[in-house]
This record gives C-alpha cells, sequence and structure tokens, in this order.
C-alpha cells in the first residue's frame, strides 16, 4: 500500500463514505487496491456496468473493489451477499441499499434510463422466490419492470394457467423451477416468447442440488429454451436485458 | 452334457418342438441344461411366472433356458430382444408367438384369467412407444387389459387434457417419458391414481440417456409418484400387476 | 402488506391462534401472504390436502403458509423440520401437534376416515427409522393404520423371516434400506404385494449418500418393485395412500 | 390399421406422393398412423410449426409421422437425419429437399414471410460446423439470415477479431464450440447482444462429450449468456427465432 | 526389428511353433519383441505367474508376448479373449488350449502343483456364468478346485439356502452378481469364510455398466467382504490364490 | 416403554451400569429397547460379534443398543465415534473403554482368544493413521496382533523397501492410502500375500473424496488385490479376521 | 465453391498433388475451402505449426484443410487417424507420410532444426505404446530427439530401476500409464526433472475410461507432476517443446 | 513416547523453540514422533526438501512434524493452512513465519540460492489470488522471483492484452482460473512459453466446485498446455521448480 492508497483512504474518510475506524483498521492491516481492475468500458461495450459476485470474495476484497468503483464513480452492484456479509459492508457502506431477500448490495451513481417491454419472472413455488427476486432487483437496476408470479409449479397446474394473460403481457418470460424443473416445458409450449430458465438447488436426493433440474430444462421438449447456470438469477436477468436493449433499438 | 441331457434333447426333436439340425448342433457343441435353474414356485409366492431378461443373456443361454422350461411345462416369456435374436430363437422354437414392436417372445401353456380393472399406459412421445408395447404385452399375458395414450407430452399440453376422461377410467396409470420426464408431475396432480413412472432413453446430451427424466420423475413435485428403471417397461407392468391383483382379492 | 392482510393477523391474534408479539412482529417487517397459493382443490382432485415440505423454507415462510391455511380452514401438515425449526414453529403455533422423531409438525382441522387396509413398513436397520416415522406418521393422518418392522436387513436374514406372516397381512408393503438397498430385492421375491422401496442415506463413502441404495432397488432383480426419492418417507406413504384408497374403491 | 388408413395410403400413391412398392410394403405390414398427433395449433400458438426430431424415430415412424403432415396439409421438417435415414426417407419422398451436411429433410408447404433482422453464427472449429449447419438451416426455414463465421476459436484469437464488424451487425449472436468451449465468454464481454451458446459433442477424454463445454458455458464469467443441450443447433436457432418474432412486434 | 529378433522367428518356425505364412508376415511388418518385458522373477515373488490382459491389447502385440514367453520358457495364459482375436491366436498357436465361454487362452509349460483347499464360486444369474468361468479356469490352472454355484440370486432366495452345505465346504467364497449385487451381503452374513464379490456388468439403466453393484458390495452391511473391478473374475481368482497359498504354509 | 423396560433399566441402575441421572432422563422420555434386534447368533455363524456403526446412529440409539449388549451380555464395540459422542457416550458408560484415536468403543464381556498370525497394516502418509488405528482396534478385539508402519508412500519409495522384512513375516497385508492410493499396486506387485486396501478420503479436489484412491485400487495392475469402503479401517479388519479365523482351522 | 477455388483445384492437379479423380469428384460435390482459416502466424508466435486433429472431422474436411496447408506451404500435420482415414487420406495425398502405429500423417515443406536435449518417454503397459508412439513422432516432428522406454509399470517395480540411469539423461519425462495411473507419482518421487503425466484409457471398469488414471496424477503425492489430457500424447509431446524450446534459448 | 523423545522435547524447550506449557502438555498426552518419516533425502534426489500438506492433518500431527523436523535440521514448510491452525502453530512456534494470504507457515534453515529467469503468475479474478499467492510464497521459497498479474479474464479480453509484454519475458507462466477456466487456452495460444494451468473452485453450480475449470485446462484447444489439481497454486509452483531448475543446469 503506497502513499497514494492512503490518501484514497483518506479522502474518502473525509467525505464520509468510509467510517475513521476501518479507515484505520484498513490502512493498517496493508489491504490495497491493486488487485482490483474494474472494467471501465464494460458500460460502453455492453450497455450495462461490470456487477460484483460476492459469494466467493472475502469481506476484505469486496470492500476493495466498493473503494475503487467509488473513486472511479462507476455503479456498484454486488450480488451473492449473505447476511453476515451484507451485514459487515453495511457498517463499512453505510449509505448503500440492501435488498436482502435478493442478497444484493447497491450504490448507484447514475441510474439507468428506463426501458420499454417489462419481463415475467415466474417460479414453481415458495423456495425459489429468492431466486426470483434477485433476478427482479437486477432487472430494475438495468431499468426494466418486473412482474413476480411465484408457486404455480406443475403439481398444480390451473395455477398456471389461472396468470396466463398476465405472463403473455411480458416481452421476455424467465421461469425458475427446482426439483424436476418442468415449468419451462409448459411455459415453452404455450408462449412464443423468449424463455429464459432457470434451475434452481430446491430439492433433495434426486433433484442433484439443481442439476436435475438444469439437466431437465436443457432436454427441455419444447422449443429454444434457454437456459442459465443454477440459481442464477442475475444472469438470467441480464439475458433478459440484453434482449430487452435489442428491443429497444428498433 | 451328460446321456440324460441328450434324452431331453432328443425327445424335444420327436415332438418336433425342436428341429434336427439346432438338435445336433446342440448336442455337438456340449451345450446342456445345467446352469439353469427355473423358480417353478415363483407363481404360486407371488402370482405370476419368472420371466426370462434376454438382453444380457445369449442365444445359447436362453434356448436353455426355453428348453428348461418347456420341460417343466412352464409358461416362458422372454424380454429385451432385439431382432437378431429373436429371428434366432423363432427359428429354433418356431411356434412361440413374437411381438417385435416390444421384443417379446412368448410361449404360455396355462393362460392367466382375465382380471377386473384396467390400466392406462401413457407416453410422451413417439419415441416412448415400444417401452408402452413392452408393459401392454406384459399386462396381457398377466389378464390384464391396457389402454396405450400416446404422444401427449408437455410440450403441447391440450393434447394429455383430450383424454383426461380415458385415462381416469384406468385403476392404474403407467406414465413413460424421456428427455426432461415432466409428464408424470402433471399426471400425479390430476389423478388420484397409482402412478407408475417409466423413464426413457429417449432424447441426447443432457438427456443423460435417461438418467435426466428418472431423476426428474424421483425429484417430482407431485406426490406419491413412484418410479422404475430407465426404458423398464416390464417392470411398470409388474408393478401394476401386484396393485390389480392386490385390487382382486378385495 | 395491505390492509387486508393486517385484518387477517389481527383476526387471528384474537382468536388465540397467533400471538401478540409475533404478530407484531410480522407487521412491522413487513411479510404477507401474497406469495402463497395453497392448492384448494387438491383433496377433491387426489383425495388428500397438500403437504408443506419445511426443509427448503424459512421459518418465515412456513408460516406465512400456515397462516393461509388456518385463514382457508385446511389441513396443515409440514414435513422435513429440524429441531430449531420446530421449535420456532411450535412458539408461534403452540395448539399444533409435533412429531418430533419423524420431523412432522400437523394442525388437522378435519380428520381423514380410517380405511379398509394397513401398511407393513420394514427397514433395514435402525438409522433408516426416522424415514419409517415419517412414513407411517403421514399413513396414520390419511386415515391408514401402518406397522413398523425396524433393523431387519440382509446380514442377518433370520430376523426377516421371523416376521413374515406379520408383513403378508399388510395390503401394501415399504421398504426402508441404506447402505447396499439390498433388502426390497429379497421382499419383493417374497411377497405379491404391491411394494414400495425407499432408499435411505445411511451409509458413507461407496454408499454415496443413498444414490447406491436408490440405483440398487431401481436394477433389483425382483419384479415390479417402485422406487421414491432418497429419504422420502412421505413420498412412500403417499404412494401407499393411491394404492390403499384404490382398493377402498372396489 | 382400419380402412380409413389403408385409404389415406391409396390416395397418396394417387397423387404420386407415395410409390407402389412402400404403400404395398406399408399395408402388409399392419404399420398405422394412429399413434400420431401432430400438434396442429402450435404455429398459432408460437409462431413456428412443430419439428421432428429424428434421431430417436424408426424410419417407419418418420415415415407415419411425413404421411400424417401432408395429410394435414402441415410443413414437414425432421432435424437429426444421419445418411441411412436420409437415404431412405428421401426414397419414399423423393420431391423432399434434403441438407446433408445439416442433417435436416423439409417439404414446406408455405414458407415462412422473410424477417428483419439476421443471426450471426460463429464456431470455434472446422469440426463444429455441422451444428452451424443445422442453426442456419432452421433460421432460413424460419425465414431468417444468418450468417456462418467459422473456425475462429481462442488458440488463435485474431481470427475472432478480424470478423468482429460482421458480428456485430446481426441482431443475434449463436456461439458454438467444444472441448474448452471457451468461445461464447469472449463473445459475451465483447457484445452487447443476445448470446445463444450451443456446446459440441467435439473432443475426447476430458471434453465429456461436450459436458465440459456445457459446464463452461453455464459457469462463463460473462453476464448474461444463454445456452442450450449439447449439439443443439436446432433449440439454440428456434432461441433466435423467438428473440427475432419478438423484434418484429416491435 | 533386428537380425536376431528375426532369427529367433525363424527358430520358431523351425521348430513348428509358428508356422511360416505368419512369419512371413511377420517379419515383413516390422513388428518385433523389443516393447515386450515379462516379468520373469514374478513366480518366485509372488507365487504365480504373469498373465496378459488381451482385451486392451492388438492381436500382433498379443503375439509378440506369446513369442517372448515361449522364447523364455514361461506359462503363457491370456485372459479377456473375444471370438475373433481367440480365433486369430488360434490359427498362430494351433496348440495352446482354448477355453471359449472363460475367453482364455493358456499353454502350459510347467503345470501348478495341485493344492489344499477348494473355492466355492456362486452366481446370481445365467448371466454371470461367463464370469464364474474366468474365475474357475484362473484357479484350475494355479491348481485350486473351484464348484460353481449358479443363478442363486435374492429373487429366490431357496435357491441359495439349497446349496448351502455344499458352498460351506470351500474355504474362500467368491460371489458374482450384477444388477443391484446383493448377493455378496447374505453370503457374508450367513459363512464365516473369506468372501470376494465380484460386480458384473449385467444390468441396463441405473445398473450403471456394474457400478452399482460394485458400490452395493462395497457399502454392504455384512462385515469383512472384500471386493475387485467389475466382471473381474481374474481378479477375484487371484485373491483367492493368495488365500490359499498362506493356507498351505500353514 | 412398558413396565418391563422400565425394570430392566433399574436393574442397571442397581449394578452402576447406569447412573440414577441418566435413567430417570431415559425413562421420563419414553425411549425404549424395542427398535434394537441384536444378532445375537452372529458369533456362532460367523466367528465374531455384531460391531455398531456409530456414525449415522444418534445418541440416545446407540445407548439404547448399549443396554440391550449390556442385557443380553454380549460384547459391545461401536465404531465411527466423534469426541462428542464419544463424551456423551462415556459420561452414560463409564466404565466402557475408548480409544479415541481409532474412534472406537468397547465394553468387552468375553475376550477373543488369541490367534496364530499377524496383520501388517501399511499407510502411505500420517493423515492416513486414523484409519489404521480403527483396524488395528479392531484386530485386537479379534484376538490378531497388528503392526502399523505408517507413512511409507510412493513419493519416497526407499522408505517401503526399508520395512520390507518386517512387513513379510505377517500372514495378512492391509494398507491404507488416499489421493492417488498407489501403494497396494507396489505392495501387491512384491508380496504373495493377501492384500487388501482401504482407500481414505484423504486429498482434495480430483482425491474425490476417495474415490479416486477407490477406483485406482479397483484397477490396479497388481494381481489379486481386494477393496473395501473408503475409510473402512473397520471393514478391512473383518476381511483379515475371516483370512486368520481360516488359516486357524487349519 | 467459386472458380478461384475451382482453379486452386486445377494447379494442384497439374502439380500432381492431388489426382484427376478425386478433384472431379471435389468439384461436382462441391466442396470448398472456405471454412479452413488456417492459422498462419502461429509459428512464429508459439514456435510450431498448427496441427490438425483429425479424429473429430471428416474425411472431407481433413482434405480440404490439406489442400489449404498445401496452397499456403504451410507443414502439415495431422494426428488421431484410424486406418479407415489414412487409407483414404493417402489414396489422395500418395505423397504424405504416414506412422500407422501413432495414427500421424504428415507432409513436411520445412523440417525444423534438430534441438539439443532429448525427452524420454515412458509407459506402464504394452497397451500404452500407442500414445508414446504418437507423442515421439510429434517430438521428432519438432527437432527433438525421445527414448521410449515400454512396460516399466508398478506391479514389477524393478523393471523401472533398471533403466534409471537412461531416462535420468533426457530433460525431460513424459510418463504414460492408464489403469490406476501410479507410474508418475514414482517417477516424479525419484527424479527432479518436469514430469509430464498422460493418463490413458487402458483399464476397464474402475478403470473408467482412463478418468482413474488422470485423476490419480492429478491428486499424485509426488510434487510438481503436471497432466494432460486422456491419450493426449500430442499434447503432451508440445508441453515438452514448450519446455526444450525454453531451453535452447538459454 | 520412550526417555529419548522426552529429552529431545526438553532440548527444544532449552532452546527455545518450544515453549513449557505445551511441552508439558505434549508429554502428558503421550503424542511421540514415531509415526513420522521425513524424506531426508529428498532435497539431494530433487533439488527441493518435502513440504506439508497441513489441511488433512490434525495440528498435533504438524507439531510432531515440525519437532522432527527441526530436530534433523530440515526446512519446514507447512500449506493448506486456515486461520484457526496457523495460530495454534504460531503459538506452539513462534519464531516461524506465517503468510496469511497464502496459508503457508516457513521456518528456514538453510535458504535455497536465488535462480535465473522469473515466473509469470496470472489469474482470471479476483478471488483466484489466494492460489496465485500460495504459488508465489512457493517459488520464493525455491529461489524464484514471480510477478502477480490478476483479474485479467476473458470477459473483458482487453486487461489481458495490456499485460502481454511483462507476461512474455517471464521463463514460465502459471495462469490461475475457475468458473470456465478459459484462460489458460488464449495464453497458451499467445505465448510460447511452458504453460502450467490451475483450475480453481471458485463459482458455483455448473462451475462444479473447480471440475469444469479442470476439463476446460485438460481439453484446452491450445496446443501444450498442462495442468495440476484444482487449487494446487503449491503444485503448479513445483512444476515451475522443475523447469527452471532445469534452465540453471544448461
Amino acid at each position: 500500500m503506497n502513499s497514494k492508497d492512503v490518501e484514497k483512504i483518506l479522502k474518502l474518510v473525509k467525505s464520509g463514505e468510509v467510517d475513521i475506524a476501518s479507515a484505520a483498521s484498513r490502512i493498517s492491516t496493508h489491504l490495497d487496491f491493486s488487485d482490483v481492475k474494474p472494467d471501465t468500458s464494460r458500460k460502453e461495450r455492453l450497455g450495462f456496468d461490470e456487477v460484483i459476485y460476492g459469494r466467493s470474495k472475502s469481506i476484505e476484497q469486496i470492500e476493495n473493489i466498493a473503494l475503487k468503483y467509488i473513486e472511479n464513480e462507476l455503479n456498484f452492484v454486488c450480488t451473492g451477499l449473505d447476511s453476515g456479509k451484507m451485514d459487515a459492508l453495511l457498517r463499512e457502506f453505510p449509505h448503500f441499499q440492501a435488498n436482502r431477500q435478493a442478497g444484493i448490495l447497491r450504490h448507484i451513481i447514475s441510474a439507468a434510463p428506463r426501458k420499454e417491454g417489462k419481463v415475467a419472472v415466474i417460479t414453481a413455488g415458495t423456495s425459489d422466490i429468492k431466486v426470483a427476486s434477485e433476478a427482479a432487483e437486477i432487472l430494475d437496476i438495468c431499468g426494466i419492470d418486473a412482474d413476480i408470479h411465484a408457486d404455480i409449479g406443475v403439481a398444480g397446474i390451473h395455477r398456471f394457467f389461472s396468470v396466463r394473460e398476465q405472463i403473455s403481457d411480458a416481452k421476455v418470460i424467465i421461469v425458475i423451477a427446482g426439483m424436476e424443473g418442468a415449468l419451462p416445458s409448459i411455459t415453452g409450449g404455450m408462449f412464443p416468447h423468449p424463455v429464459i430458465a432457470v434451475p434452481t438447488s430446491t430439492g433433495y436426493g434426486a433433484a442433484l442440488e439443481g442439476f436435475t433440474a438444469l439437466f431437465s430444462m436443457l432436454a427441455s421438449c419444447a422449443n429454444g429454451i434457454t437456459v442459465v447456470n443454477i440459481d442464477n438469477g442475475f444472469g438470467a436477468a441480464m439475458a433478459a436485458v440484453r434482449i430487452i436493449n435489442a428491443l429497444q433499438e428498433n
């Protein structure tokens, strides 16, 4: 940690964005910024900023990244935060906004313009709502409206039919399901929309921590369904963002 | 091969059940009956005779078993026969009856009495019909009527609803599906019947040669669905036989 | 949470079904009922009410569901509860009945009529008793008697033979086994009854957390054995309920 | 096969769509149409007709389906055909059009209107071209133009950069790669377009018959990439069709 | 191939152990002996000679090895031979002895002395007999008597009990079973003998080409059962040889 | 819990084998003995008593079993105990003997007679010593001497050669190794003894929690090596007991 | 295929590099060169030319690539060729050089300069020699000498010690082994050289088609061993080339 | 623990290398040195000392090993230490040096001479830095300089190009990446250096705890990339040490 790094922290202390105790701790433990390389041109290239995936990073690493982002005046969005990390980060950055159900922390400097065309986010069970919240939160950050229709899985298929019209109003459908992952097949067979399927780790034993749902969705008999990683509500939202953005250009 | 075994073959030649050329070949190659132990008390114990699984046996082994069964005056039923084995066995035993679509060869000495209560056999796609045929053939051998409703998978779910009443008339439902294996979940959520699900090896890549359908059915959100091995139409039929037999006793 | 939801909670407070502190907490944290869609027609369709699977749900989600069920005057049954969740729910709903060994909490408003025909529940080891308890508890809720015969696995097969007659008196047999999962094969080879096999996660290493038992049961040389998910005592019970219900109709 | 089915075949003979020898063979072997249930409302529901997956069906089953489609005046498109099936079907239906590299046979009665917005189909190696051809052929059938950019994988990444502009002109990008499946990550990091990744079974050993590429694409560090089944050029095309169709509506 | 190698071949021609045509072919194709390193001290170290595993070797490689063994006056035993390789090798070495059911070719120069104590080889089904033959043939070559009791699997467990006494007379029990692999558990629970279990690839789907039986045997609830590789009758025999040899020393 | 069960507990209190507090707790919580079926004839059948596997059982279940064993005057041996369970059981049964490194608790009423012939237990690394201790403890309980040679793995193969003579003095060799599991191949190639290989879960990543060592040992190029489950020192010891017992008979 | 492509072929006919019949066939079937993008700068970047992997390519694709390479005056080397493809390519390009044991076809225009420092290629069994040949052939093409020491696996470890000095003379060691893959651990523990391990698909059952050897090598207790894909003799050679090239620079 | 062992501990107390309290504890708990067999000739054989892998060892085992190393005057280096073990060991051996990010504890008695030629260590993300630290620390201990270039993964490939020259200056490249593991392919296609790829367990779901990255690297389309175990920064460093040492000899 060179003197320039120390200076940066002191400036953040002065502006109130970092409190004194944590700045002292940071300086004395020689944590610095040198390993963080924000992809500053991503918004220009792709239409959205880089988002931090918090689960595999230590609190210190996320703090360093947040400081770098503040310094570069980039929007900071971090996903995959459990309660412990969320609390620790909010102590350091009390003015950040938290969505605890979604596990997302955000600090938006320049908000995205609102887009035309909303996204329907549907889930098979109540256990899948956390993933739906992550998707909806990311869509909101990107300027896109989302409607969540939860708990309409195939064991009581009449519940699905009861919201058929509302789903049809959206431009893109995100379908979230665990266990046998059958809901995307029904959805893809009934609607002409782009369908993005998200398997979840709901279930046990033969549910294979989400892999059964993942493979079911990939092997679906319904045509043209696309799939993202297990529990990856963020990825599904970003895929929808790419499509909604393409619609804006027209 | 001792002289008693030779005698047996000669008697079968005399009665016309085995032709001369194959008897000669059999004697000269020293194939004998000694390894075959028919479970002669199975019908008494379980209500149905032993059935031979032909896929993992050589033609010679199946022939030996058939001879033993003829000798013991047992019903001979062999499943899992491809065209080559079927042809070879029919040359040896021309009076046996073949169901080529089901891959089953039968030689019934004492037919089962017809039972009350039929079974609905439904399939998701046309590729699953072979397995449905195996199930229906076995049910017929056991004295039980079966209706096949094919090609009513979830990608066009209206086809399933169109045969709802016919399915409901059965006492037991066998559901056969490959790929994502979603049909049993819909079925189990709509009917109160005993449901036996059969995953098939239809599909490719993420269908995992039937394991995705298998795991989907085991992890189904519909309650009380039971599952048998991949492509095991025979096993599903036998499970239905156990239930239908229990119904007779009442 | 709209005023109607608040009203509902207040009514439950008044009737004593929810205590004041937890109602206050509920209101202030904006938890509401909107994500819960009880399948109110399930009993009519299938002959049994929806049962909640508690393992993948948070305490808050289960509480919300319980409130919805109380409100709709449905029988509330929740499985898969560990000690922590059980305690938390009993604090909230002290008049609910808990079976701790089975991990089941129930609040029955209209009891099921008792059915003809009992179920034999047999286990290979003492480690499998938890799963047997879950099955027996669910059967009891559905009006069906069950006898448990525990610890009669194949390493000392004489123990199995000693209860042969008692097992034979049942209409359906549920066989629960971990490790190599061999007990269903013996059972299926000895009894003509419908046999539902439940693999358990008992064992280590090559037991593959229950998958070895699962695959053993699916690949069993005994005919017509059906299988449910690992540790799924609930599913086995529901499959037996479907069969016993079919027997009633006769 | 009832007399109505025979009549149908005779009409097709008369019209020249089926030749005499094969009609005779068909009638004498009792193959009939009863198992085929074309999803006649799919175009209305989804914007595209049902497509037959030929790999898991016998030649007889495909012929039956083709006859049903001709009878119902539906567009017939069949994928997944190897040389043997292709030859057999062309003998029966000589006026059908074959794309041998893509493994697709088509008989189009009413062509799709051409759409706005083309699709870029890029592949990592020459071994992936078969899958790219399948995607491009399906897109063409659905009225959409596709440009194939082949053999631009990451081991010589300058080849990818050399076609950057052409790729950017498309509305949707389909990326096809086997082995380590790295190309979609580069693509998703460079272009804001909707990206549909197709893993292929190219490679050996640790390539796991396409599963390494599949998992790589699902675990990609690039945001918002969606994935379809291994070698599923057809599915990728249909996913692109859903997006392109959404663009038309705007 | 140097002149010394050519000389060796010519000597074998002269002695009649190799015929002229195959010697000519061998010389002209430059196949030589240089890659073969017989483990000439193995018998001294371990009590038995090296045995060749023929499945993964080409006919040319096996021929080279056989020539080396003839040259070094070692006993030549080759396992894992299918019909094609067996025929080719017998054409080259017509005085070798073949056991076609076992897939073993042998050319014994100094026979092993007969040992005290026999081995019981028991199998669950008729499909497992090939593996039993391999084990029995190897035991015979090592001077040990073996009794085969075939087709006594758990689906008709009374067959197993009927040979209980004969099995008990042996010193070591080899148990061979496919599918669910339950027979070793019963055996280990009933006999105090050393038990060597051999899983076989008999079965389909959930039998996992022998891995279900393998894992079942490893996870067996019976104590002290040991296991060898799938279909490895040879390995089971060698393990029995090690035990029987230890018994001789006493 | 009936009065007879209460009586039993009171008698144990009187004899001092159970203390008052725990007896009171036991009676008040209605834990009883009814689920435990000790295999009382096992010693007679197999030459050794039943041993309890403690890992998958609750403390209450193990206590119940221990009481049953005390009551039936059987030797009680329990394996797989972590520190927590060990402490809890020693509080209840303070006169039992614990081997904490081996995770074994024993209460021997009639000691086994000492046997002829010792066992060599060798390990590849220091991490494997826990499993070696389990094996040696069980052998000691069964009256058999064992020498442990630890930390002689293949990365420094000279350490293995340095104890060659000591190993050779044993009648049976147990080889314990994790990671790549290579030590049994070297051992089997150098010694004519019966070799029992135990894979351990030592290692990470590609060590697959012991499955790499397991598969390595099963696929070993050394002949006649047998294998038991991962970390199963107990099973290896029991397999050695079976062999040593066979040696006694001679 | 445009006129320029036709011209190219005609020129090759004229120069004798392609014969008339195959040129005619090529032109009439519209195969063209457009999909092939040789990485013409690879030698400059990496020090070696691109090598074609022939297994996943059709004969037509390889021919197209060969023509492109001839046209661009690049060295053409193709690996992974079975007998059928080798014969077909040699008919088309009779002046190419084939190494049938290695499965490699080469057409070298500018030979690599010979390098300092040779490579030792050692194999565990005779079944691994094909992979060793592939490695040695590639090394030779790159100007590097290789010594093959075959059949020195761990079941007779004295064979390995007997060539210790010769191995030590090399600069890099390539170790090739199937089954349990133990040889690299011994090698890495004895020599300070860079060690590149190649797992092979030799073996059956628990050998997992080479994955057991692969995982063993990755989990090896010897330090600093590196691993390439299963059967990838080519990749091991290229890794050695990178090291030997680095040595030249010094 | 014999008197000689006690003496050794007392000497270490006297010299201050072990404090009194821990020596007392050690003596009273009978922990001794007998299981530890340091490979004292490794440095002479391989050019580097044995390094202890701490993750699978208890604190007591590591302490015993450290004492043995101190006694034998060997360099002590222990990897894979979490915070708990690190703290416990530092209390016992306060003069040892800890690198907490790398999880390495070292006590160097004779430092390695510095070598010619440095190593470039590059990582795809910030989550991979821990593994990079482990590699760099080991290289430093072996006398080799390393430059870390972190967070330059393929989703923003321009970051990689920006450090191209610095990477090129090294003699060996270690590439560390999780998730899809694509960075080694790019690296291997751009640089002629020896490339050692390290997959990390970064990611979730389809990242398969590092196996997706592992398989990607093994199946890479770039030639001559070698791979080590998941998260094995230590192994990659040792592989680089072997190469750098070979370079010194020239």
